[in-house]
Parts: C-alpha cells; structure tokens; sequence
C-alpha cells in the first residue's frame, strides 16, 4: 500500500433529509442506515483502508461530532479527526486537510470523499480509485470520479465531459468540459439524452501539492488563512488559531471555489453499484422489500394493505399500518414523520418549519 | 336527593377499539379523551352525583384497575369498588352489585350505566334518569334509555318499541317489544326506515328487588351464586367466596340474560346529546376540527395537506403529516397506529395478532 496515499472523509453533513432517522444529534453517516453492522462512516473507513495505511486516514467534521467520529472509528488518533470551526461548506476544510497533510507529507495525494455514499462494487471501485492515484502523482491535474447515469435525477449535479476525449490511463478517462448546477426534470432528460454527462459524485483525487497551488491561484483569500498556519499545523497551536482564523473564509463547495474554474480536470466514468443515499427514494431502492413492496426498518412492524412504503422505526416500536401506499413513516425519539414518498424534498421545509415554530432541539 | 338511589357504573371495559391510545394497562374511561379536564369515568361520576349520594355510587371493574378507579374517584370508598374476579360479561357483574346493595338497602333503586358515554345535555337526562326511577320505585318494571337513532349504525344493538304503547309517566315512555342485535347495514337503514325503532344505549334502571327477582327467575344458576352469599357481603369474607364462586357464573349479558326475556321492560325515548365514544370515527366527530377537518390532539402536530384525520399523539411528540386523508394516527407509549377511518373496525384484529404474534404485553 502506498504511503503517499491519504482520503480525507467529510462527515459533518447534518442529514436534514432524513429527519427523523438523522437528527444533529446523530445524522445519517453514524447510523448503520442498512442494517449491515457498520454505519455509513464505519463502511466508507473500511473502504478506503484498502487504499490507504490507518495513520494516513482523515475525517473532517463539526466540533460536535468528533467523540462521535472516534467512538466508531477506533483506530483513529485525535490528529485525524479535523473539526472545522464553523461551517463553510467544502472547499475551505479540504484546503485545511491538503495545508495540515502536506506538512506531513508534501509526496501526498489525497481523496476527497463523502462519508454517507454507498458502493456496491467495491473492487472495482478501488481499480478506479488506484488509476486516479496514480494519475495524480504523475501530473498536478484533478481528477474526480463520475457516475454514469441511470435516470434523470433531480438531486445531483451533473459533470459533462468532452465526449471525443481519450486517455492512455484509462479507457474510462475522459476530460471535464464543465460542472453543472443539479438540473430541473427536463435539464436532467436532456443530459441524460446527450450521453456525456455524469453525475458528480463529490469524490475527488488529488496530490496536495496540486490542490494547494489551485487555492493559491482561485481562492487566495482562502489558501491566506491556511498558508499563515504553516508551522502550526499538527502542534498545541494549530486547533486555537483555527478556531480564530477559520471562520473568516467565505463558504464555498470545491466544485465553485476550485474546479469549475480550472482547465485541467479529469473525469472517470463510473459504475460500481453507487448511491449517496441522499434521499428516502434511495433508500428505499437500496433496502430489501416485502411483498407488497415495502421496505421496513424495525422488528415489530405489522402491514396490512400497506405497499410501496419506506418505513423506519426502532425495534421496540409496535407499529400498525393499514392502507398506506407510497409513504415514509420514520420515527425517532420524540419525532414521527409521515410524508408521500414523491414529496419528500418537502422535508427540509418540514424540519426549518420546525426549528422555527418549536426550537432547535427538536431536530 | 333520594338516598334510596344507587347507580352502578361499569368500568371493566379494556377498550381495544381504541389501542393504542386506549390500552389494557389505561383503557378508555381513564382517559380525558375529550380534553375537557375529567377523564370520561370522572364526567360520568360527576354526572351520577346529581341523583344520588357519593356512598350510593359503585363502580364494578377489574381487579388490575382498581387502584385507578380510587385514584380518579377520590371520593369513593373502597367498599365501593366492586372488582370482578373475572370477565365474565355484564349480567353476573350487574347481579353481584345488586345483591350486595341490597343488603345493605332493600328500598334501593339502581342504574346501571356504562363508564365511557359522553352524555352532552346532562340536564335533559337528569329530568329522564329521576323519572325512571319513580318508575322503578313505583313498580317492578325494567327501564332503559334508548337513544334516538341519528343514522343507520351497525355499531349498536337496538331497541324495538311497541309503536302505540303510550303511559301517564312521561310521553317518552314506550314498551320495549324487542331487543336486537347490532344490524348489518340494510337492517340497519330499515330499522330508521320503520321509526320504532332506538339505539340501546347500555343505561338501566330497576330496583334491587326487580331484578334479584329475575335473576332468580331467567337464571337461577347465576342468582345461585350470589344468593349464597347473603350474609357475607360487606364483610370480610366476600371477596375470598367471590374469588371462587364468581367465576364459575357463565358469560352472559344483561341484555340476553334478563332484558330479552321479561315482559315487562319500558324505554324512554333520549335525546340527550349522547355518544358512547366507542368508535375512532365517534371521537372525530366530537372533536373540534382545523381548517382542513382535521381532528388533533397533541401539542405539536404539524399538518401538510393532510385532511379529514383524526390524530392523537403526547403532547411532547413532534408529528409531521403529509398528505394523509382519512385516517387515524395514534401514537402512545411504544406504539404507533396508522389505519383509515373506514377500516377502524379492522382494529380489534389487529390488535389480536398483536397479542398472538408479540405478546399481551404490547397491548
């Protein structure tokens, strides 16, 4: 395994979609949402130290969840987990990791990726996943990883690439001709119809060095704060200036800040049984059915008449249900969602709803 | 206040229709289902205490609710607490209770009525329960209020009336021709059709003597039992010969075991704004309704399109309802209900697979 190899997991999403199974207390990439054994974060740790050596992993998340990080990831130090200070979306904490792993290490390429994505295919993710290494230490482009399609999805931004572009590396290689906002229903046929679009999976690879230069070049606000902390990285000083300077980087994704803008990104086409579960609909495909078509978390959940539903409840919960077609039932704590499954981008709505009438605390 | 008035109440019921709000550990008439501050048991005491006096009311249940009866009547007795020691049906109940009041009072005159009836017009019916019992007092007639059917319900038992039958008491009076069944739908719309015809609502009224006669007379097996111990009631040695002879009564209702085979039962047409709550789809129509008709109780329901349902959650418990109509939610303890208005009846068989499969003690 190659010592230059780092992945950089981000873990402080507070998975508002999935209110109430994910709640800020406890969001959905410390939940073992399928049931497997191993929550989100724990499976996508597992993943990635196929490629990477244990001291070479590191998870990027809010203050309030590092107990929670190192309680499920034991081999993890305290060095590894990076809390940001406050939330500015991704480019400002990635450009933290590359400045804090360069100084370890300045041969280092780093992955960037999510913490709650499921993938199926894992070998052939991890083929992939050593192309892209290996490209990123041959060169100071950026390479990310993009689906291939299979439906016009609504919840995703989509990556279109120059269609005539070949690679040497790999005859999954192609060059990115732009990032795109997540589309409409008719935007999204459209890329589906025009064949070179993927969905960008917010999977990245990188060598430090490379990123760094970029931040330097499109984001030099940004790579100011992370520069001046050169010498502080991993020693008692590092955490008390972050804590001061962090907070004054503007919020940005990597996808605006850095690589919208550069010439020289790469994508490979993917297709390794990937999902971000990002939505109930997801999870319901990827959950195993009953007969009627209803997939149902909890051990004491009795259906009649009941089909199409997701349902999600603890294992000592009775739960009856009758007549229900096409619905989410989530229950959790305090909380019971009950919402047709084709309206659920409604919940965030549902949730702000009740962050303003009731208090924080409830979600 | 005539002290010769005693009213037996029946609290025995386990209210499963309504599970899970309504459970064996805390069924119906322990609940303020209505909101109003009493508990339905509570508002028929209240109810009961303008025609007699608080040491002529008894309250016949089960042994496991008997701490709760002392504790929702605070003016009760534990001599007037009349645990069955086992179900066996109203008319061993109704003997036991007669037979011991009239050990203690042989001019008594008692009704009997049931605990969990909301009764809106209490005036109207004090006026009607005082003429029933002069009635009762002045003869050895059997009286029962019958309620002027609104609709063709198949929830309720009828009562046929002899149509001319006309007395000097009251121009309600009428003589009882037959007692039914609860109707199928078509029998139900001809019994309106025909106009003879009232909802038996479960309130009785006789004296002591009357009835302990018929008992004698209609079951003799049953007065046996209790005949017996004349001599033992109010003493100490009651509940011990209770605990072996009561069971050994057979399972039958006051209906069947009396009311159906005397001659001579009269009924007062009633119109007292009476419900006996004994439906999901009762309560709703009780309930105040919002915008969208729907019938909530709990604090912190949030509601989205959903309409014409009826909810019942704590008062702590977040719900989000989207898109629902017509159905029940209720939420209690470590149980969730999700079920259409329409198929509310379904709910007793639910409720039994939940016994089979999980155990009692969920219900």
């Amino acid at each position: 395994m190659n010592e230059n190899n780092y992945v950089v997991i981000m873990a402080g999403g507070v998975g508002e979609r999935f209110w109430p199974m994910s709640k800020v207390k406890r969001p959905k990439q410390f939940i073992d949402i399928l049931g497997t054994g191993r929550t989100l974060i724990q499976q996508t740790y597992d993943r990635f130290r196929r490629v990477c050596l244990p001291q070479n992993i590191y998870v990027v998340t809010n203050k309030m969840y590092r107990d929670l990080v190192l309680d499920q990831l034991e081999e993890m130090d305290q060095e590894q987990v990076i809390c940001e200070p406050a939330r500015k979306n991704t480019a400002p904490c990635i450009a933290y990791a590359a400045y804090k792993i360069y100084e370890t290490n300045p041969e280092a390429r780093m992955i960037v990726a999510p913490s709650d994505h499921i993938i199926l295919k894992e070998d052939v993710f991890c083929e992939v996943i050593q192309l892209a290494l290996q490209a990123a230490n041959e060169s100071d482009n950026f390479y990310t990883l993009g689906i291939k399609p299979s439906r016009p999805d609504t919840g995703y931004g989509y990556i279109q690439y120059v269609a005539g572009s070949r690679f040497d590396l790999s005859p999954l290689m192609r060059k990115v001709k732009t990032f795109t906002e997540k589309p409409n229903e008719d935007l999204a046929s459209s890329f589906l119809q025009s064949g070179d679009f993927l969905w960008n999976s917010g999977i990245f690879i990188w060598s430090c060095k490379s990123i760094m230069e970029a931040f330097e070049k499109f984001q030099p606000e940004i790579s100011y704060v992370f520069q001046k902390a050169q010498g502080l990285y991993n020693t008692p000083a590092e955490t008390p200036y972050m804590e001061k300077a962090y907070p004054t980087c503007k919020s940005i994704s990597i996808d605006y800040a850095i690589m919208e803008k550069a010439d020289n990104v790469y994508v490979f086409i993917s297709d390794f049984g990937w999902s971000d579960l990002g939505t109930w609909g997801s999870l319901f495909e990827a959950r195993p059915k009953d007969a009627s078509n209803n997939a149902v978390m909890g051990q004491n959940v009795l259906v009649y008449d009941a089909k199409n539903c997701i349902v999600n409840v603890p294992d000592d919960k009775i739960v009856i249900l009758q007549g229900l077609d096409d619905y989410i039932v989530s229950e959790s704590d305090n909380a019971l969602l009950i919402c047709e499954k084709s309206q659920e981008q409604q919940i965030r709505r549902f949730v702000n709803d009740i962050k303003l009438f009731r208090g924080e605390e409830y979600v």
